[in-house]
């Protein structure tokens, strides 16, 4: 079976894939009309291409707060890589170093941050992390992190609780026993997603930039309103991102989002977008309405489902001559 | 077979229920396009959700008319619950009491309005009600349950006629000779519908307010024309209702009417909707457009069907929870 | 099987009808896709209901050009009838008659205007013709249906040539060797579409008009311009029609093109519609978008190839019922 | 089968012809959205049909920059028909000249221009070519085809790489060993698309102006500031296309850009249409838009496919019959 394009990822993911850990990856909240909007919402989207520009040198290259990446696509923070692949977080970090992009690691990584970190050293990476009700588990994180080299931290602020994913509920959704959130581990007695601070406000922005040096990312931001209060509150980053239509059904596509929170940014922060990418024109389309750089999911654990580091590179590739051909045809 | 959604119940009650009552509780007017728009439109609106908020505590309660109920949902009128469970209506008000909502008992119940109190004494309940050509008839059944408790009288007004339900028509519909409308009894020789009255116009609301203390809900208003006759007549409260798609076939979702409807009231008496409701976030929707609160038809009719007095309180239960999470992800 | 609504009857005639004949009357041009707007462009369109009217009397009779009818629907001019029914147009006539309303009698009739006039006598009947090359034939056909008592004359405008219907190309559809075009014997030696004359201008009208003193009605107008030539041409009534979605494949539903026409007349002339009426309700958004009645023609069909004279009238007191019940639902 | 319409020569094609070679006509790049939209928004056009003109006498014979030709439907230029036939391009250059239009030949014809030229003496006939790094290709090329007495040149100007089309790619298409591309013999050692110079610009125009004494028109644009530019460096013509959405997925339908386009030119050069033509009333509809001319391509090779010179005939001959059926009824 020829790897074309990323949907036959998703297929061989699909059928080789446990039914609970594809369901799992899957799944949208309630009805996923916002998980399969972020995807419908691209094939809306239409280029004006331009012609007769001589394309034969094209830099994909850019930078993000000032590291430079390959090309403008990042692997977005999802959790359980081992549930795709033996080696997890691992296999990762290494495609993601060997592709020369940008890397969040999620807090509910099954591999510690310290192994994922000695898996690819000097790969550009940054945390993803949650605000607990015990405030001192999320700083040690932090510290961690920040120790580690990571060079940025992606707060994630649309879980205040988790969203109602039907299927995870029909599967009795939970890691097998030998997976572990490594990263927690001695954190908590049991780990659960109750453990989250559903009180977390704008001001624990202050708090989380009194423990680190490193910039600060937030995501989950859909309105020009927030926008405006990111900015505000000194992040150096926005992801314009609903959680993969995880969380709360019925809200906007995320490109759809993202003229808005771009608009309302003026450029004082970069702003990102993940949610519905899968061919290298909705990358095009992504930059066209204002992104520095997209990231990637589903398709991530699709290509590690594959062949792990070589099959998330795989990914990473096709996604890359794809964009890079967009680029050259649109002019 | 988990019970997560109210989807569940729907198939739920479709596999089990003889078809006649499934049929006829499904059904439509004509081509069922209205019933079918009222859900349609709900995945039209989209939400533009704030994060950062403190969501850990949210106070769901509100008051219709002054009594508090536990969230804004409750029971919307329909007819012969003993065709989805043996006990039928007192099923529903011992279900609506332990929930502590508010139960609209249709005239069109199994079992009779004392029954009803009987089953679930204290609770908070409302009374439908058509006007006959017989006004005894009505004034009686008014008469009946203000003596009852009931704290409302909800007068439906958009069944001059039954609309034309095409497989009612097909399955010669008709009650089980062991079922009654209880109500009725002894008011007429033989009940049929058209006993109803259909020149009753807006001066029937005064003769309707001369019988009785209690506060008048008309249902069945649709444009902002009729929501000024109904506030200039003295009723306290309007529910935006199209009879759940049953009546005239072509007229707009009632989620679609709301704003309309809200707008031209003002404030001066609160405002319901009825049709559609299939999720929590479809509560928050109708809520967000100005309505103080929601009724559901056919899905408490699908709990009841389930497990009678305990499946209808699953159903609610769900719509609570997802309400409430539906709230904090929108923040 | 119970016959409740007119698609019970479509379903019928196409599976007992002759492929041929089914075909041949199901035909729509090219790609069909205004034949199917036709019908789609009803369901686009909404209701405002209005409640609490008086409705306990309704009156649906209305006027022709000056003849009563006992509610606003007519029979569309088509051709073949003996295809659907033995008696062919003779049973048309007495249906219509039977129920009160128009008969549009087509020039391709397989009985003759003789037969037809026997069959119902003192039956509401117009004619339908078109423009032959030989004058001489249309004009000998005018006198006829004047003599024989119809009231007006429906000038087809729509058909210089004939539509691509693909099935009948496919089928080589041609009449059965027993049935005639009988009003037309002894008029051409070969009688083929050919005949038509596709010179026909405007100035047509003032010929037809010499022919007789019959009021004109058009059949045929989709715009503005059009309906304003007709006007002034001196025309008693318009059709505004796509011939079934039979001729242009591309052009507007009727529906959408009445308004349209509506406002370019301001009242000077009676506007009516056919293509598309499926339902009681579809007649109401007729006539509330300002045409005086509609036609029907393939429902007419199906209800002849049920039962003949009885199953039409089955079929119109369907649309009757629902016409009256929309009314009263609709305020 | 009778082939009545296009669609019956497509599904011909289909099913006769090898997969590799189906796939390969059939292609679009990446999720073949804008392929699938070129046709879709002819549909999405509605004409505004007009009666009673004299339709008797049509006239749709047009000139291409001074040449006439039968109507307005050219063959677009399509590589590879021995694919399709055997005698490849010798018979589409026959069919084209039997029915007295203009055929476009592709540069990766299957024929040299010198066979074409000799297989159909005295047709009309334009040379479609790309621009090498190796100009001198392209040169000899313009030469041969002025000296064979083609009349104008089509510079395609949006292929500076070649569109990623899937199938293609899973299939590892190819030509058959036994077929060449015959103009390019001796050009290069190993013929490849990456002889083709992404490096044109603008500039280039004057280059080719300096080759040849032929019109040139220029292939592939979609938007008003590259009509300007057109137009400003002198072209003679515009064909509006996206090269049968092979090109970059995601742009426009050509029907839908063809407005804009036309608007930006005034008339300053004539403007042709390609892409999504499957009807005659699409070529009303083009022309109705501005365009001079359209050009069809898929669907003369499945013409070819089914009886080659003949069947490409066959094709042509219905579109002519289509669109000059649609001309008299849309008056």
């Amino acid at each position: 079976m020829a790897m074309v394009c990323l949907s036959d990822f998703e297929a061989y993911a699909k059928k080789y894939l446990p039914k609970i850990a594809w369901d799992f990856f899957a799944a949208g909240a309630d009805d996923c009309s916002t998980r399969d909007e972020n995807i419908l919402a691209y094939e809306r989207i239409r280029f004006r291409p331009r012609i007769l520009r001589d394309v034969s040198v094209m830099d994909i290259r850019t930078k993000l707060l000032g590291t430079e990446i390959s090309f403008p696509v990042g692997i977005a923070p999802t959790g359980f890589h081992q549930l795709a692949w033996p080696d997890g977080e691992k296999s990762t970090a290494r495609a993601a170093k060997a592709m020369d992009i940008c890397y969040i690691a999620s807090t509910y990584s099954t591999c510690t941050l310290e192994e994922i970190s000695t898996a690819a050293p000097g790969g550009f990476r940054w945390f993803q992390l949650y605000t607990y009700r015990n405030r001192a588990v999320s700083q040690r994180l932090v510290q961690r992190a920040e120790a580690l080299g990571f060079q940025g931290l992606v707060l994630t602020a649309d879980l205040p609780y988790t969203g109602k994913r039907r299927d995870d509920v029909r599967n009795g959704f939970r890691l097998p026993p030998h997976m572990k959130l490594k990263n927690l581990e001695g954190a908590f007695e049991v780990c659960t997603m109750s453990l989250l601070d559903p009180s977390v406000t704008w001001n624990d922005i202050y708090w989380l930039r009194s423990l680190t040096h490193l910039p600060i990312i937030i995501k989950g931001i859909l309105t020009k309103e927030d926008a405006e209060l990111a900015v505000r509150h000194g992040v150096q980053g926005i992801v314009v991102s609903n959680h993969g239509g995880r969380q709360l059904d019925g809200g906007p596509a995320t490109i759809d989002a993202l003229a808005e929170v771009v608009e309302a940014v003026q450029g004082r922060v970069e702003v990102y977008v993940d949610g519905g990418i899968r061919k290298g024109s909705d990358v095009l389309k992504a930059l066209a309405l204002g992104a520095k750089c997209v990231f990637v999911g589903r398709p991530a654990l699709w290509g590690l489902a594959y062949k792990g580091e070589e099959g998330l590179q795989d990914v990473l590739r096709i996604l890359q001559d794809e964009f890079r051909l967009s680029m050259a045809l649109a002019g």
